[in-house]
């Protein structure tokens, strides 16, 4: 095993709201400046910004100058962190303070031996890609870790959508909506829906529909290059497409969402020994088994 | 809570190979012999021969004289001893030498307990209906507790058939089989292929389709008083009725099968507090949750 | 066949906006004025107050005496009727303006001879029952022929419930919410989130997870005499209530709603022929086949 | 649009019983030689022995000779093609006798113009890999271009394995089975088992388990170098290995089976317009839907 770059400008931020998380970045931050690390922290994390160890900085100052980002708080940090500080190049490692997570995968009380081995070299990098929606007559784009969902913004409600691939047709459908995500994304909502997971070195985007009013319309894996056009062909409705559960915007009438694989990537830092499947198995349950009575 | 009807004439039966089974059984007989219910045992449990409490008794008294039969082994004891002795009015109660059961749901370390309250007076009488299925121009019939299977006999071929539910035509279809379940196979096979879990007290039966070339053919729940006909269509093809996986019938050509509610019933016995959706919780892994990383 | 009560009192009423409606609804007003009908309309077709053979009569009055509804543009209208008439006892008869529909299904093309055999007694009379929900601390109480969604008011955010029936704990979920439906709804958005197809006659009540978080969570169907209660369990969280995606209401908070079958009844009539599994294979494409290549 | 190399020594073949293929092979042999194309067929179309402008040949000749094979019939004729001839390197051009399919895709009415536009250079490349099975302790290997089906040679019986992928564990399942497949399989068995659909270009093979005893195990997508093993872990179990429903290999007792993207490819040609999703909006009926009575 060959060692990996080392890590010296190390940023802690966090989104969650975890009594926790205060301990765990100082315990963090005693770590690292015993080995002469320097320290910061975002906003997120006003409470240390008394601490003698770790500075404020901003999120612009963090982009430019930090080599690591750690997320405190678990998955959801590391979705928030990952389109702030992830997208523009700044690795991220998560710290997990429930169930170990898929991209978080640090328990707090390995917290001391996994971050020392991690700054020193032993780590894994993992990279993901973003989804990015474009709507036509529109500057802003959006980006996504997870998935891109384009819904009518309430349940049990219909939109008209026609799906359009590298210009190709593929379907018209009535449905509440489509879910358009990343192999990040297969083991989050889309699995709800029934979506495969995804393993994240396969280089696939997949559309689910959502309560879809045609029946033969199971889930579709195509290519991470595909250029995804979603027309919404009815004029008086209006619509949602929300980015990782966290942005929506609103749209009315006709529009044309055009979505595609972003130029910015996500590097996660894993400890060594980090396992996707071992995820898998302790997320989904897939060690356990439903006892037939017939067998 | 009235007491209901004593049990005086108990016979236990098996068809676990679990090592187990012996001394469950030893400890069973003298906890009836200690408050002087008459005791047998079939021929399953032939160890049992010496013992002086306990008589072995053909299956033929058992029907006209036992009050009670106790099925040691878990549900898949439970389906044998259904048919075998059940479906001829004797009451079935279950010691559950695993996980705990859809149908016998007495754990061992309960047995002293359970039982004395069981014979008393005290428990929950829970009726079951069995399936029953005949061939045209075929003599016999077969029963089952689960489910019914019609099919291929091997995977990934198919057959084609027709459903018929009181002469109404359903649907033509091709499909590796097709599953034809009461509400207790509504946690067994049927599950496993995407069937809904029907409670026991509702009155219907399930058709599943099995990998059906139709992708619009969902679960489909009609009243348990009908009357589904099975046509198969193809003349050269063959296939295979299985009867809860453990009796199988092969046919060949067109045919037509019968299926409907057995006039003959299972009545269940289960300790007080016996609970169908604490049953489901326990093996379906009810609650158990993924955690949603965008969530 | 013996012929059922003539019809002598009959109302028509629409929730279309479909251009055919009113010639429809002159084309019925001849008709049945030619025969010595009493004929009404409600002020959904207020268009015909000029009609010397209909006069317009108030809601209340159609109820006292009007003894057939004739609901003119497919299921969404029979839908609305159903609540406003339906429900206080007058039968409905559906004119469908599109592709037959599973509640309505009399044809434009077959209007002159279906409609003069149906008032003169020969019909099928299909009974359909209603959902009932009430909030615990809430007068008021809601119907609903299809299904009651409890969800969060929007997709991709999940609310925490708690489920119970007869008061026995079924199981608590995280999920974006819960369709509770009949029978009848069961070809309707329960269909489309994977639910099982439920046969008109059978007396069942079936409940399915929208997006659940634990996987395991298939759709449960429970007597129609069960008594559903759902506990939302978050204290800061916001839900709705939809009832046949027409009627909703908001609440806030921890909450109790309970679900159970209502008292009144809908009487629909149907032309004889008429066929369940028929209005399927037209409506749920049960005909159509993929061609699976490897066969 | 650059021209494609022409082909000018072309074979035909068949696996078809269907009557039309003979007189669909003498109009393309009619058609081929007014271009002086070299024609020949196998002996699967031995009726055209006689012919003047064909001559029979071997397996063995036409893999060194042939640079175009064109298979007569459908789908499961190109499956079978494309393990004799395909995986040696012919490419394949498939004329379908029924539905269009999704390998073979010239109607026979389209056979003399799409035909020689063609054997022109004006055509689609389309190349697909196989998959490669083989078992421990074993020297032969099989291949498949749809799936591999791992069963236990009995529908409503399981086996019971364990899944390692690049030698991580997985998973462990009691299952009928497991289907592996190509995204070229995707559209076939798999689909019916509710897997997802793969489009042609996305490097992956996705694991679909078959009757599943745990519930939480949706299918699951990797990329096409993975190596898969299967250990069976039951010493006295049986059980089939399938591939393309076309050979079968029966096995005893625990074994291990890896399977991997084989280095044969098969290149399949279409001509101009040829469309994925054209394919799949025709055979898979997503231009179908439900009417929603509720909307």
């Amino acid at each position: 095993m060959v060692k990996k770059k080392k890590f010296s400008k190390i940023t802690l931020s966090t989104s969650s709201k975890d009594k926790r998380v205060f301990s765990i970045a100082k315990q963090i931050i005693e770590i690292l400046s015993s080995v002469d690390i320097e320290i910061s922290h975002d906003k997120s994390l006003s409470d240390l910004n008394k601490s003698k160890y770790s500075k404020l900085v901003s999120s612009k100052k963090i982009v430019t100058s930090s080599d690591l980002l750690i997320a405190i708080g678990g998955d959801g940090t590391i979705l928030n962190c990952s389109r702030i500080y992830g997208s523009k190049g700044v690795p991220l490692l998560g710290i997990n303070l429930g169930k170990l997570g898929f991209l978080s995968d640090i328990a707090p009380n390995d917290v001391t031996t996994s971050l020392l081995e991690v700054i020193n070299g032993k780590y894994i990098t993992d990279n993901r890609f973003f989804l990015e929606a474009s709507i036509k007559e529109d500057k802003e784009s959006f980006i996504a870790l997870n998935e891109i969902v384009i819904h009518s913004g309430s349940i049990a409600q219909m939109i008209e959508f026609e799906i359009y691939i590298n210009d190709a047709f593929v379907y018209k459908q009535k449905a509440d909506g489509v879910i358009i995500n990343t192999p990040t994304g297969s083991t989050a909502y889309s699995l709800s829906g029934g979506g495969p997971i995804v393993h994240p070195e396969v280089e696939a985007i997949t559309l689910l529909p959502m309560f879809p009013q045609s029946l033969s319309s199971s889930s579709l894996v195509v290519k991470d290059s595909s250029l995804i056009k979603v027309v919404l062909t009815k004029s008086g409705s209006s619509c949602q497409v929300s980015f990782d559960s966290q942005d929506k915007i609103n749209l009315k009438g006709k529009k044309e969402i055009t979505i595609s694989k972003s130029s910015s990537q996500l590097t996660l830092i894993h400890p060594l020994g980090h396992d996707f499947y071992g995820g898998c198995r302790n997320k989904l349950g897939w060690s356990m088994g439903i006892v037939n009575p017939s067998k």
